[in-house]
């Protein structure tokens, strides 16, 4: 049975991913025989609204809805001096009067696509809100995994770096282990949370994670553009002692371990150039399964139902006098 | 017969409307059975010509041209510092030799779409210039308040705000004029014109205008990010003597009226947060029909015909030692 | 035989450039019989890499591609704060995983798109690299003057204008070579290079380069953007010395000679405003013909090939402490 939304991978079950799992794979056997465009969603509308921009993730989407050949209109709202002073209910109804099918949206605060996709009948599809979901992401790596690992369970993946502010890493590790994956956290202490399953290894020390010998090393990305977290201790510091430098990407490469990256790379800092190389570096997969996971997403979805009225919360006003 | 350009309501004969609300209608009538994309446009190209950013009133023609399976391409000159410091006869004699089809502009400057318009070819649609005229939102709202009042000669509508500066006072109530309907404007005195036809009844006091017994309420919205305007003598003081209070809600509701506003709205300025769920509250209608209006501009204009050379006046040089 | 890419002009075959401006002749009269689209690029995908703004250059290629019934996309590299601190090879290996068909590149750093071609299977086109060449520019000016002078050979050209820093001068005089077309360069002393083929005049004086007898006088664009170029000695002294004032217009129209000029065009420096009225000026041909030859241009490239591993010298670190 179809959503209309895609919000999180929390609520997801096991045969709905199962089901977008396999319809990836099957449009990306229609690539392979260079079919790379599909009449799924034509006469479609698909509004990209990114509240922070994206380059990567934006270009995906748009590339995805337009091989199922679906219209993509973006609204750009990052250059708009006046929407920017909009609340955001306004837009969401303006999107809904334009009748448009699907609505992708980013925002830096946590559970807005949710919001949004309870005011309107459009498919709402999250492309990361704040430190709380970013599901397409998730979706994307386990198809990676799935693709070197047909059947994953038991098999071990390491995720890296700032685990407390990643969406990713939240999104992935859900993912994971509703598919019998097991999961381990490694970063600074202050970084990666103590609350969560208890299913999940917390590691702080390098060489005791590798001594939980996992299967895949999933580095997270280092924001550094995020001017509130502060890096503990620094760049270079990071990179000492959990990046992957020349001398740990040998043991990886000994030991046989994939390597993953949710891009853009900060090279010198998760990782050094000598990966990017590396046989195992699964980067670039990711990158090629999201569009096939995006086009799953979208072809997937069910736009319609009763949207109800907003929730008088939801929005700002410039002033209260009323 | 129909027209090249529309880049007023002045000029527009009383068929010519009713043909553009007529197919406004038909439009819309296809969307309620799903039929969201016409093959009318194919094959055409429709430029996006944005001296000033508009996401909303962008994002309606860029929606409205895709469901007549037009190809929209954005000449994105706000982000080009080249591009602004050449004439804007340079640009549209680039744009000509492009052999675009239609070029909707917006631009400060009053008048401006209408000399482009002599200088190509191509259809042009004026989506905003200066404080002269904004036609496709007048159109829209006509196809409202035509919702609601199938015939609406003898209906009154009340005209709120910033009377003086705004494109959309001014083709709104040329239209409703052609229409048979009466207008009324309410507003400071600095800011409700003099001039103008005398059949405009004009009201600076809130409580004489509702004595006028208006069946639509219309709030233009009060332009924050223009500097130039001073507002008299604040937002707060705005909003208290003309803007829709919860006491001023209830009596509008007592008595039924409907409210418009041309988007986006400023809570707290022009209206409080209740107005958004108002049961007569068109707003979003306005945007709705925003869409299907400008489908049956873009479906009813006609490119062609001889380009005459630009006038020897319309650009400007860096020097003019020649 | 095809190629995968068209980085520049230099190794271009003469068969090639025949093929290429006999395709675009082929659009151009379908245009004419108001054929605007054809099904040639149908499914496949265009990305648009623009380094640096170019609104007019991205318009035609992107109206280029819709007219071959291409989706295009555009990676919006300039506005990602996150990308930008991305190396050019990691974009790249995005775009290469997202199995995009063709990548319009423009970069300021010469060479930037032939180190792109080597690292994807998709086809690029040069759309301009720093000092080095713009290919399609040169296309569309050769294509311009063979309009006038079926048989170009002896044929005179003079380029005017800072040749030191221009690609469009280095592309245009090395295709209008090879077609047998004699070319002069004029302009200050320090901006026209004594490298270079022995075949190309070179002047500094006007009146000696009109006293050579061209045919065409080609007015490279005045770079006022460019802060490292200190412009000798003013704008207004340029123009005194090397732009086409009413005099010198008065003499080109006497000798009958064409004018043209890249664009956009700063009146007042490289010209006078009488110019944009010469009955013999090309400028705004070139701009219609600029479709065509990117039509031609993307319909004969051939994406494909194995895409070789990056070279390891290509790209950035933020720390090199790997």
């Amino acid at each position: 049975m179809a959503r209309k939304d895609l919000l999180d991978i929390a609520s997801l079950h096991r045969e709905e991913i199962e089901l977008l799992l396999d319809q990836s794979t099957s449009f990306k056997k229609l690539f392979t025989r260079s079919v790379n465009k599909v009449p799924a969603l034509g006469g479609k509308s698909v509004l990209m609204l990114f509240y922070e921009a994206s380059t990567r993730t934006h270009s995906s989407f748009e590339v995805a809805a337009k091989r199922l050949s679906a219209d993509v209109t973006n609204f750009d709202i990052a250059h708009s001096s006046i929407t920017k002073g909009e609340s955001v209910r306004e837009t969401v109804e303006t999107l809904q009067a334009m009748r448009t099918d699907y609505i992708v949206v980013r925002h830096g605060r946590s559970g807005l696509p949710g919001l949004i996709a309870r005011q309107t009948k459009a498919s709402v599809i999250n492309a990361g809100d704040g430190a709380h979901e970013h599901p397409t992401q998730a979706l994307l790596d386990a198809f990676t995994i799935k693709e070197k690992f047909p059947d994953p369970r038991g098999k071990k993946v390491l995720i890296i770096g700032d685990i407390l502010h990643s969406r990713v890493a939240r999104s992935t590790s859900t993912l994971l282990q509703k598919l019998g994956v097991e999961v381990a956290y490694l970063g600074p202490g202050s970084l990666v949370p103590k609350y969560g399953p208890a299913t999940i290894r917390r590691f702080t020390d390098y060489q005791a994670a590798m001594a939980w010998s996992p299967d895949v090393v999933y580095l997270l990305r280092v924001q550094m553009e995020r001017q509130d977290v502060q890096f503990f201790p620094s760049l270079r510091e990071y990179h000492r002692l959990y990046g992957i430098t020349n001398d740990r990407l040998a043991e990886i490469q000994q030991r046989g371990l994939y390597i993953m990256h949710p891009g853009p790379v900060n090279r010198g800092v998760e990782l050094c150039d000598a990966v990017m190389d590396y046989e195992r570096s699964l980067i670039t997969n990711q990158v090629e399964n999201g569009i096939v996971i995006r086009m799953a997403v979208l072809d997937w979805l069910t736009p319609g139902g009763d949207a109800p009225r907003a929730e008088p919360t939801f929005g700002r006003s410039y002033e209260r006098s009323c």
